[in-house]
């Protein structure tokens, strides 16, 4: 029989929150301020923090690295070069391959996205898991190395 | 305990088509061609059709009656004189008050919203309802009289 | 003697049902979901699906490539490298060079284009011209291998 | 003598987030979840939440109702009848006369704004006032009847 519906899970604000804050935590042990922009599965934004000293126009960066966590359900810096361009252009920026976004995953459903953006890739990256993490422990998040 | 994940329902493009369908048929029978927009819970297109003589420009209009309908949870249509323009203004044109845009709503969880424009407010209004009644017969969808 | 009409085909909305529906169809055989997206010759959005697990994002690239097959009348991904770009930055995006978009071709006409997003280059335009070849058995559409 | 530069006063993100709370817990109080967003004096996103429940295409509203208090230095929603369309439109949006918008004042620097959207005019209002105040007991800032 078709289904004209089918049940999932939505990230709370209380979630959205406790990442916010796990990742504040995270930069801030690192000493490099970040923004920190969590969607959800729709890419809308939900929650976003722009630390003291983080750079103002990496907001935009990380919303766009959540978005695109949020839509290819994978992390965002593993596209192919020659795809990248194509795909930025084709969606107005929306889609990026820069490192540092991260698809939140519950129960096997992508629920969300957190990206992060104001230090290198590899810091950016390490902060969104350290919130992923955070969420792991209390709600069973998917983290990746 | 704090929540950080909350069950809900997603709308199926087996939906969203059903929907169109039953859409059209309605529209068919009143002989006026129409846009139809179907948008998700965050005001996401999920499907679309402009029917055979409906107007170009209805695209725009039908879609941003689904999306106000999705976001608000109310018929479109019944906000205050002085409060529309107002907000249509804030929110790039997105939120309007055109008749003709209704929540999809199933179980009590508001999965979407469907636009139709290209008619008058009162025969745009009466091929979304038509499409909601086609849904509710199936999967228990709310209808607006 | 000058003329001052020319006669031209239009693709009708059944005829885009057709070409979505048929889409779906391939799409789910090759357990991949996708965004679809059907344009006339005046690029303006005919009929649009996104299948239940496709990516949100994909909605804007599936949309462009459509326009781009349309409007240029060939199959996207044939540019060369060094116009892609700049075509792609002159006009906002919606020259893409994404494999996925293919012209609608009846009796010589383009009536319009379909594009298709969420999957591989590859994907995308198999599932395009599976549509295309649904609409060459009814009404001799021209496909592209 | 000509002085080159002068002294201001910045919202720190602990700051944002104070406000934040204050303003959920306000929302949650009143039944009435919100879109809540706080801006720096440059009109800058700082901090961000949508509560569950929320109006999905408040974000945008909300944000302009920030960005207009920062900007204005006064509350939201007393500008003439006749400038209001003409300030919004010649601002692509950005300036509303929505109701919900506050600037923070600190010691008389106008440091921010905060904007409140997806209830009535008068409970955004409320909740951008009731986070005032919980900054006011523990910064002094600034609050507005």
């Amino acid at each position: 029989m078709t289904s004209f519906t089918t049940p999932h899970l939505k990230l709370t604000h209380a979630g959205a929150l406790q990442l916010l804050t796990a990742a504040v935590a995270k930069a801030t042990a690192m000493q490099q301020p970040q923004c920190i922009a969590i969607v959800d599965d729709g890419c809308n934004l939900l929650a976003f923090l722009r630390m003291d000293g983080a750079k103002v126009l990496s907001e935009k960066s990380a919303l766009h690295k959540a978005m695109t966590a949020a839509s290819s359900r994978v992390p965002t810096g593993n596209t192919a070069v020659d795809l990248e361009t194509r795909l930025a252009l084709a969606t107005g920026g929306q889609v990026t391959n820069l490192k540092g976004g991260l698809p939140i995953v519950v129960d096997g459903h992508v629920i969300g996205g957190i990206g992060v953006g104001s230090g290198t890739g590899d810091q950016d990256r390490e902060v969104a898991n350290a919130a992923l993490a955070a969420l792991a422990a209390l709600a069973g998040a998917r983290t990746f190395e």
